[in-house]
């Protein structure tokens, strides 16, 4: 039995459509460095160069502007560990609306001011006790606002993929896209894009060692729960998959590599120093796996979406510094 | 009386196509967070990203590659604090040559390895005592190498005047360029350009303020000796100004700019956090001028271009982690 999958290439490319001219079609980099080290041609597509420095204005962008004119009225609500608050935020006010953020507390301070300098209003909760989701509907019920989740939603994994669709109309073809894992809407939308142009790509999502929820989930066959992951990639601490997205995932998704916090922290450094480009943990995973050796195998052309780069100076010199 | 200048537009131009396909074209970057703090459309040219990770490969590519094949055959030496180090040694190597570098002892590790990676020797000397030009000149006399100076030699100014070429190709008409002072060379290099393309254009150079040696020199009307600069901006620690660059820039440059190490630490800061592209502190002195207000008038169309990305992460870390 099959049946129509929630996201599809088309959705990608309707999305991608209505992202032109709105966010950045972001810089892939080359470094000899970088292919030497890895053993294969490497592309990185820069979405710590989008617009509120990560993916997460594309899905966002591209739920947003479905909605209604009267919705767009009542505004949206959202909940968010970082960067999808801010491009809520950013879509929001682009399309003349207004946006109210969940956000945990012990957001990194860079993040909670951008989203907040874009216009949003912020409610906090604790990461530890509360939930977010549930907060998230109980203010936009409430409110009268839309709801635009992370990732739990086609539109916003549509948007996803417009980074990945980008890279393969730039590059041509490739044997592998890495891309980090945490809710799994970007991997859900990149591999949607990918696969549907090419058929031989292999997609392979990276989750740090203590946020592997996805790994086990796709090993187990099912959604598996696991304790709050305390990681430095902030972007990637789900407990559990989202469950749009691991239907898509389970059928597209290859493998996850995990990298460990060392591996991310490195990969940090190696962008810092080599590429003098600046990525946050999250952002850096799938480069960490190519970087540490965490890849089954090393075919002749990667693909890596270096997904976000918000981090302040501090919290780097913290991390990268030692 | 007037004379020829040791460099022209035409000069620049030849540099121009002779670093097509070797050197990269960086991209100018632009930032609405950074023209609402400045008060004016800001361009930034990143050669941050130029291969060695400095606008310095323009210019001793440029050099080297002037070279007659007997000169290439028996080599080159060079003295640098660093940058110039590695754009020698990678210009030999493209061409075939090999390089001799004379660096101070405390250059940072960095710099060192990378200019030993690109295959050159490295001969070190103490900084606030030994003479980096007579040792070089010793070098090349006693083993037949031809000195390529970081900035006394007009095929490097002229090299280093590209990068504003390419940024008033791409931009068009600018107001006022702002570029770092070390030696001198890029000032004049880029005023060469850009005043031969535009009448009207200023030109104004940025020294940090303990290395004010061309800011004095200038106003003197002659080269002045200022005691060896204590700055975190180790590319811009002249005591003072070249022959050859005082020359040209005590007749095109219109004013010298002075930052503070703080303002330079800020715009460091200001680079990694909203540019997301990692500048070392000589690469972020035009940009710290426009950012702290260090400018006498601020027209609406400004270039600046960003000179160098080599500070490793730890180095990041202790100038803007606090």
């Amino acid at each position: 039995m099959t049946s129509t999958p929630p996201v599809t290439l088309d959705d990608v490319r309707d999305a991608a459509a209505r992202l032109k001219g709105v966010a950045h079609r972001t810089p892939v980099l080359r470094s000899r460095t970088l292919d030497a080290r890895v053993g294969a041609e490497v592309f990185l597509k820069c979405e710590n160069l989008q617009r509120v420095g990560a993916f997460k204005f594309r899905g966002a962008y591209n739920a947003v502007s479905r909605l209604a004119p009267e919705q767009l009225a009542k505004g949206i609500a959202s909940f968010s560990s970082g960067n999808h608050a801010q491009a809520v935020a950013l879509a929001a006010r682009e399309l003349g609306s207004s946006a109210v953020i969940v956000m945990p507390e012990d957001t990194p301070r860079s993040k909670r001011e951008a989203a907040e300098g874009y216009g949003a209003e912020i409610v906090t909760y604790d990461r530890y006790t509360g939930d977010r989701v549930a907060i998230g509907q109980a203010l936009a019920a409430e409110r009268g606002l839309a709801l635009i989740p992370p990732y739990e939603h086609p539109h916003v994994i549509a948007g996803q993929g417009t980074a990945a669709l980008e890279l393969m109309e730039e590059v041509g073809e490739l044997d592998l896209l890495l891309a980090p894992v945490g809710g799994g809407g970007l991997i859900a939308g990149s591999a949607t894009a990918v696969k549907g142009l090419s058929e031989g790509i292999r997609v392979v999502g990276v989750e740090p060692e203590a946020g592997d929820d996805t790994k086990r989930s796709l090993a187990a066959g099912h959604r598996v729960t696991i304790p709050v992951p305390r990681t430095i990639a902030d972007g990637q601490a789900a407990e559990i998959p989202g469950e749009l997205t691991f239907s898509v995932n389970r059928r597209l998704v290859d493998d996850i590599a995990l990298v460990s916090e060392d591996d991310i922290r490195k990969a940090m450094r190696f962008a810092f120093e080599r590429l003098k480009t600046v990525v946050e943990p999250s952002g850096a995973t799938a480069l960490a796996a190519a970087l540490a050796g965490r890849l089954d195998e090393v075919p002749p052309r990667i693909g890596i979406i270096l997904s976000g780069g918000n981090i302040d100076a501090r919290r780097f010199a913290e991390l990268c510094g030692g």
